[in-house]
């Protein structure tokens, strides 16, 4: 079950998690997918996300564009997990005076991405409303029986790794909201267009299942992504902040005041965040992975989290990832 | 995929039928649900079901209802099918100010229902908006493979049948909107609570499965979905009147004026409808479905559709079902 809010979070644990009870198929709700065990060459790996205009895009962002990140945030969790995804299932519900054209737009690019990545509409259902654009997505994907990743299975000693770029999404984000960055025109069309349509890479998902021991997506922010999966493990994380991969658009921005703070906590990438052994994480970097970070113990009285260091000092950061406007 | 507006046909049709492509487990998008095929012992059938407040349902029914309902629905569609459900997947959309005691009669609505029908919660996503409020379920039912029933199977000659009273939930709307109906205090409420808790028939799934050659639920009023199964199989249904089966309530609601045709037109019925050869038809009946109607072959210039007739004589209809007022 994925978590969009901070007091969501208390919610799912309070809340849905008995409804989950004991079902191996939900994964104790912890880990934004559910794994059905399906047949003996596959699992089910099943994601669910949901957007809301004007909490998770803008009202007047074209529709395609709405589709297309629905379905990349959707694959985030599939890939994150080693799976393969092949087909989804879609919920609209469309305000009062959305035209034709409007839902075409949307179809347009779901056609788009679903060609790009090899699924297929299975079913779904489409509802009107009375208040804004609601649209969600389930998508399936495939692995070998039992290979599914989790969040959970990282050890202290493992490397920390991340799949490219931090703070591209929350850059974007920061040029639509009409902040100066600094960058170039070109830099900047790539910070928006990767807030619109983050980086997707299935070809990693394989590597991602072979080498990595807990693997999850960069939703909330890196920080915060950290933090949920050292909790999960009872683990303490460090990341070395100047490890951390980032452009050249982004260290311009830094160059012109933005703190890099803001690119682990501000949300929006999507990338891949895993924990490995040493052999792991070295096929990992071998296959484009950055080496971000390292599971430590827990020692007596440290409680489980992650931690932001650099040049040998921990930085005391307030707020650890995003939460969304409502 | 589901419809619950007219002119929800033609979107999906048009629309969503390419996305879906010739991908088996979408089945075009006419049946309601997709159909995995999973491992030599099981199919997933997968029904998902969309509801909004001011749409779907009353912005102050009570939370709890409002869950129990969604998850009604939404079973109708696996237990048609022949399916065997056993898990669900779930997204809500909070409006603001929604009360953590609220998000409490919702959740308390579902442990309800999922304990009677043997569910467990297996993931989800958990949003804000700006808007009403929006949930939406997925449930996963098992069948035995390739057994999954479609609405596509009836033939000339076929009998029709509906697994229980038609109306009940078209009533009990009635009677929440204040209309007078004449019936006492204990069938005004049996009526509302057909509304707010449509009878859901697990124990009928493996009948429906054994003996129907083709089955579906019946939401959007009897006419309507018969049309629905008749025009998907290129065949003619007459429905006898006089053969529906209607409770006290419904009897005394027409004796005090209420059309019968809008008994059969109402929709919220959420029984099974299924075609069966003579003999399933037999095994039908003797499990507690209504024989109400007949599949006919086409003649030349008879498009293919439901009919309604009493007394030998055709009746004439001029709305087939229920839309949603938006």
């Amino acid at each position: 079950m994925s978590e969009h809010q901070h007091d969501e979070f208390s919610i799912i644990d309070q809340l849905f998690k008995p409804l989950a009870g004991l079902a191996k198929e939900a994964r104790g709700l912890i880990d934004d997918v559910a794994v059905i065990a399906a047949d003996s060459h596959h699992d089910l790996v099943i994601s669910t996300d949901a957007m809301v205009a004007g909490i998770h895009f803008f009202e007047n962002d074209p529709l395609d564009l709405v589709a297309r990140k629905l379905m990349r945030v959707n694959l985030s969790d599939i890939i994150a997990k080693g799976a393969i995804p092949y087909g989804y299932t879609l919920v609209t519900a469309w305000p009062r005076g959305t035209t034709y054209s409007e839902k075409q737009d949307f179809v347009r690019g779901l056609k788009i991405e679903q060609d790009r990545f090899g699924l297929d509409l299975f079913g779904g259902d489409t509802v009107s409303t009375y208040g804004p654009l609601h649209v969600s997505m389930t998508i399936f994907g495939r692995v070998p029986p039992g290979r599914a990743l989790s969040r959970l299975g990282a050890r202290p000693g493992d490397k920390l790794l991340v799949s490219g770029y931090i703070g591209q999404g929350y850059l974007g984000l920061k040029a639509l909201q009409g902040e100066f960055l600094g960058v170039t025109h070109a830099d900047e069309n790539d910070i928006i267009s990767a807030y619109h349509l983050p980086e997707i890479r299935p070809d990693l998902a394989v590597c991602v299942r072979d080498h990595a021991r807990a693997s999850m997506d960069i939703s909330d922010g890196l920080l915060a992504d950290a933090d949920h999966m050292a909790r999960a493990n009872k683990i303490m994380i460090r990341i070395d902040l100047n490890k951390v991969p980032t452009s050249l658009a982004a260290r311009t921005a830094m160059g012109a005041g933005l703190s890099p703070v803001e690119l682990v906590t501000g949300g929006d990438d999507y990338q891949i965040l895993c924990a490995a052994d040493d052999a792991g994480a070295r096929a990992l970097v071998m296959s484009g992975f950055y080496e971000i970070g390292t599971c430590l113990g827990l020692s007596d009285d440290t409680p489980a989290g992650a931690e932001l260091w650099a040049d040998g000092r921990r930085i005391d950061v307030a707020t650890k990832g995003y939460s969304h406007p409502l």
